[in-house]
């Protein structure tokens, strides 16, 4: 029985780059995460140590730097699609390449309600995220984000689920709802406005959180990712996780207490973890 | 020579606990992180293993929960202050009782301009925090911030320093300047508006941050502390730490291109760690 | 255009379990962190909250640790196909149960050479872990490990890859190779000596990675691949994670020194990722 | 009332260091991370902006390399006591020389009993490390170890405490007793043999914790702290930190089973955070 290479791909993780964009009255300022995989003919480099066709990782590196320092303007998709054309175009022993951009959110100051023209807090954890895709057939994109902490306090409620031997958690109509939210959807085009689309879904995720009279969070995944398919047509298909983040009521009775629902214990471990893709028919 | 107990103390840490307040329209949601440190007589404890004067941290925590049902209402300089005092009242055997809050910023969500009454999103990595140090003379309180992420894009340069065998640094009239900010100030009075003194205080340290031409971090650690002195009386010194954030320009040279101070490297470590106390004589 | 429920999963992450398994004389010490998956027939929990074919994911917690007591006993290999036989065999909507077990190391103690009864430090980084994901037509049985630290100062080299305009990194016949290894390997069977086999295999592993005269981490990647798969009948494909923790020669020369390969800045960030799956033929 | 800078530092925190020391017939590895903190006379650069005192944090990098060539050869202690040696010889202005180290574990591989020249796995989370404080008077050297896990199945319970309104814990005679243990400890002198006292307290730690009687976390840490003193002239303190790391019964009674103290909860938050100094009278 031989033995042979499966799917495999190399690349540069964690390229940390931050840009200042400077117009004549104030600056921008933006700071991403790039990661860069190459899929391809790579089997002697395998099998023979052969590196004949490996673009080493410090050159996909550099190439990062170069390229933001033109193409690094306006949304992480199109610096994105930028770099994964350029690795396609000049690598003929690449079949695949992947681009991940992360990007951190910064808050520009604001004193006495005027915009401060080069000063930033760091924003919050949420963060953007787009993953290009691009072979000879052309480029795919699915944008997203992770790291959304979302809670609502009431509208949320789990009961008449399965009770066997092991079961004693309680039912309740009344709990808090909580998750540290990834969702990830892809486009069915490269050709769209990414900024006002991104703005748009991200409106609809936080919309379809706060109104919906959750039943459990799969009922609120799965009306999140309807919603945002309803209203983007360039939307194909949309991954929600959203890990349950526990606020157990506290045991006030065992004082003589009386808890109405207002003193949790915030737990990290362990957590529910809920997944769910939405799709089109 | 004879062996014995020095300092010691002990106590419940990383005590998690959500609240929410609820009004008749709307909603409020705190999450905080509660440590309890209490000193006193417990030499037999170390020395013979007699428990008689231990108060359980299991205790400590649910003494925590408890109190937090009433008195965690307002600020966590209150609610700090309330635990505090319990510790010190309820325990002869306890002569310090230190209690220090971390609070994670929540958002309320709005849309159209609408607040919601009880949806949120995580807030920034900043936390508010404070220590409450209570002994048999007195309460004591320190507040401040951490984890505040601040930059500015120029307005900030390094020269002038000293060079010897081993510098090869450069000096810039313009870098970026980019700090993760941990301030704390001491309070000469428990009997204050904490809300609104750290609101002002925490716009003293963003206003002087942005509108400081900075010729090193140390100098502008310095012109914040000394600008949260001036301005607020109630405060009798203030320590910061900035750690030096380097975002350093990438070398487009070595490619035929120019620099002009646009595409920088992030990196994490190493990194400059800047401390410094700022009093009054 | 219709929407729909397309790939879901729900259950419970990171159960920390711990247990002393008591001989005569002396004690065993295993910590396990344990994630539950289960698919199936989910449809009306997303689209109508309704919750009658929920398992909650207490009850599954509740599970891992009632079951722990009797058949956790030996491998996580065996534990893990346990608990899946447990939930498909008990839940008819659930088509798949997914069980990971990933086990800390601890070490028994030793004193002059004596083992002790009942003390242990904790181990190393490295993690064993194995996934089970049993369905109607049996069940399937992945182990490995993870965060193995793997460092050998000389025999490796890069050279002979791809320059173009981008490329200054200079080619080197002799660095040090440093990753933190991520391992995942199929067994064709479920009924085998886990242990044996595990032990076997990481064995392989280190001997490649020591004896292996690497021209690339892609050729290490897939002479410890294929290795294991010679070693090991019992195995049907490797994957593996091995990114480069780069150790970078300091720059002495800049000093009037010589770096002989002798010190070295190790950076985190950005780093190289290589990946790969040797299979059968 | 004036203002005026109170207690300062800054330096170069997190400089990451590997080393190769090649010896005829096998290789060793040391990897290290170094923190430089600097006191002294910079009152002008705070107040003023006026560098010309200031020794650039990029410059203590590249001395912490350049010295690592020819004085990284034996123990952090010596190597770090250089370093000390070299910022206050060298810069007058420097009342003041911290220097901290941290030692990652590597270690070294071995097949068939045979230690294999040049490759290492890495070690357990537990680190060793120094802080040397050099002044004008001298240099004072305290070692110790951080991130070491100990666990103890039985020989352990927690008795005999405060019970107040609050409490529901239960007394335990037989409980596991597991913490993460931090140990500082300060030497009377510089001139000793700085890796065998260090093995001879580490030993001495892990056998006291192996052997006592533990009534309580306190009392262990009096007995490892006593053992340290009474077998270490050289030893003039030691400081604990141990916080508790739980390990809490499953309740399987509530399913009708016993739990002989076998399956557990290990749980991270909250936790008993119990610290002290043992020193001579």
């Amino acid at each position: 029985m031989n033995i042979k290479l499966g799917t495999n791909a190399y690349g540069k993780n964690a390229v940390n780059l931050s840009k200042i964009i400077r117009h004549a009255d104030h600056h921008e300022f933006r700071q991403v995460s790039v990661n860069v995989a190459l899929e391809g003919d790579f089997d002697t480099a395998h099998t023979l140590g052969d590196n004949a066709k490996i673009l080493p990782t410090d050159t996909q590196k550099n190439t990062v730097y170069v390229l933001a320092k033109e193409h690094f303007t306006n949304t992480i998709e199109e610096f994105g699609l930028h770099l994964a054309n350029h690795f396609i175009s000049n690598n003929p022993q690449v079949s695949k390449a992947r681009i991940e951009i992360l990007e951190h959110t910064w808050q520009r100051m604001a004193f006495d309600g005027a915009a401060h023209t080069h000063s930033f807090t760091g924003g919050s954890t949420e963060k953007r995220r787009t993953l290009i895709t691009q072979t000879a057939a052309g480029a795919q994109v699915s944008s997203g984000l992770q790291d959304l902490l979302l809670l609502k306090t009431t509208d949320s409620g789990f009961e008449n689920y399965i009770k066997d031997q092991y079961t004693v958690l309680k039912e309740t109509s009344d709990r808090i709802l909580a998750t540290k939210c990834e969702a990830t959807w892809e486009y069915t085009t490269t050709d769209l406005d990414f900024e006002a689309t991104y703005h748009k879904i991200r409106t609809s995720l936080l919309h379809t959180f706060a109104h919906h009279k959750s039943l459990s969070v799969q009922q609120t995944l799965y009306a999140i990712g309807e919603q945002i398919l309803l209203a983007n047509d360039v939307v194909k298909e949309v991954s929600l996780i959203m890990p349950n983040k526990h606020h157990i009521p506290f045991n006030l009775e065992q004082f003589g207490m009386e808890n109405k629902n207002e003193v949790f214990m915030a737990t990290d471990e362990p957590f529910g973890y809920i997944t769910g893709t939405v799709v089109r028919e």
